[in-house]
């Protein structure tokens, strides 16, 4: 058992001994992937990277839960709180149903990750397969005085939260003053109290596909709250290691930390750990910058950026039991 | 496009011309595994025959919704309204959560299924992602009248559904007078008014551990619930085809076709298909029998049974794009 091992905590900013809730079992989250379209190199970066920490983890010998999850609905376009479902809409581009986009882009998701060798985690929960733990959630925060409702939508009171002496930014650096925008003319702003506040619900249009029934109307989770009914789920309220890419911090984990905090009187998570952005000539590799490439363009070579072909070589299958030619 | 298809329709027990609802679309749901133990070959039987049927459809030139669910939670031990959960039994058994028992034997599915080279569904919806949907039918089935609740729990009155002319045991045949057993002895059955109810919802103990909040108090969905409330969701109230194993055609299937009808005013299915039971020496190939044999242990030769191995050879993985070897 190796005892000394230090990570990089991104809440203070320092390498720090890892010491884990119960003795020689680690919990540990990773925010995955939102299944509306192809993987590309950046975002298979941050889970090969958490593979290898948790590949560490097991060889340090730790009994490990790893839960990697599947946003399958809530992640609205810009990560906002407004607009249109990613999935939904990829759905209407494809002419299929929300949840054949879902299955399609789940199967490449492992497929991908199979190429890269890979370990599939132990869990591997999903935004849709948990509106249930998500409302019980909202409901935890709005009895605890954090979070009201508004024509159907649950909004987090950021700022009553700060007045009693929490730290929203405490992850990400953020300072409040700075995230108030100066403008409020985002469909259904006015709804919010302060424009800082972020959904735990929304009430769903009746254009929006994917809905559910909940105490609030028909409506379907903020995309902030999966990741917090999930981990506390499966991992409990308080668990070691919570991971991401570092463009995750905000608002994505701020929230978590506010959300996790309220709902159960501690905070979510000891250890979070980030994993930074791949960069190609010098700019992030985005779907936004337009300079992504895909696994398969790597190994087969057909791309624009590198002069030859990369073999994953090696690598054996986990969701098939063979060996890549 | 071929257009004289026929198919064996259980409901009648006839083969008849195939007419789909939506002229070139065909809505198709095959009853999935549940998910705790490794599947055997008899298992696999019924998936390859309807992933050549699903092929044959396309091939015909329809397009094809195919959803096969996974069966991650509800299922009662002996397929009873009472007992422990299948999945949470395996849990307690390998000292894993449940959820990990589900990750488990659905990747080890996915590989099988590889192995045969079968396609993947379109949809591939779990029970523990539906408890929203399950909760809303149930709702419904009440307030239709034909469910009622005792105890936290919910049973589907089968004696008020017959008394309205509906015919319970039409697809398997089965006499209502022969389904009403002399005993009554099992945990809760007295809170049925009729020995051949059976469970929508159950109220959990303190010690079931996949249990969800419901208007009934903390419960899990009855097993036969979750096809009826997937089915709906992804293929319409009513829809082409529905499959299965044979051992699925009662209580599963006639309870999906008694809870279709008196959720949504219509038969859920046009054409039910049954696919039979692998025998091995004469016997149904099953765990309760003991003479099953594993897809691996085909391939391998290792097992008592077949003198010789049989080869996979040709079969290309959909999970992840390589040969096997």
């Amino acid at each position: 058992m190796i005892k000394n091992l230090f990570l990089y905590n991104s809440l203070i900013g320092e390498k720090v001994k890892f010491e884990p809730i119960a003795s020689n079992n680690v919990g540990i989250y990773v925010c995955g992937p939102t299944v509306y379209s192809e993987v590309h190199l950046g975002n298979c970066r941050t889970f090969i990277s958490f593979d290898v920490i948790v590949r560490y983890l097991k060889f340090s010998g730790y009994n490990v839960r790893y839960v990697r999850n599947i946003t399958d609905a809530g992640h609205l376009e810009n990560d906002a709180d407004f607009g249109e479902d990613k999935i939904s809409k990829k759905a209407k581009i494809e002419q299929l149903e929300p949840m054949e986009i879902v299955q399609k882009y789940t199967l490449d998701f492992h497929n991908v990750m199979s190429l890269f060798n890979t370990l599939p985690p132990s869990i591997e929960p999903t935004a849709t397969g948990h509106i249930v733990e998500q409302i019980d959630m909202v409901q935890a925060i709005i009895k605890k005085g954090f979070a009201y409702e508004v024509n159907g939508s649950v909004y987090f009171d950021v700022k009553k939260y700060i007045s009693q002496g929490y730290k929203y930014g405490k992850l990400s650096g953020r300072d409040v003053d700075d995230l108030i925008p100066g403008s409020r003319d985002l469909e259904g702003q006015q709804e919010k109290r302060n424009s800082i506040d972020f959904a735990l619900w929304k009430k769903a249009s009746d254009l929006h596909i994917m809905k559910w029934t909940s105490p609030w109307g028909i409506g379907f989770p903020g995309w902030h709250l999966e990741c917090s009914a999930m981990g506390a789920k499966y991992l409990g309220d308080q668990f070691d290691i919570h991971g991401g890419g570092m463009d995750l911090k905000f608002p994505h984990h701020e929230c978590e930390i506010a959300q996790g905090f309220c709902a159960n009187d501690v905070d979510p998570v000891r250890y979070w750990m980030h994993a930074n952005m791949l960069t190609l000539n010098g700019k992030r590799m985005s779907k936004s910058t337009g300079n992504t490439l895909l696994p398969k363009e790597i190994f087969s070579g057909n791309n624009d950026i590198l002069n030859k072909e990369y073999s994953s070589y090696g690598s054996s299958i986990f969701y098939a039991s063979g060996t890549l030619s």
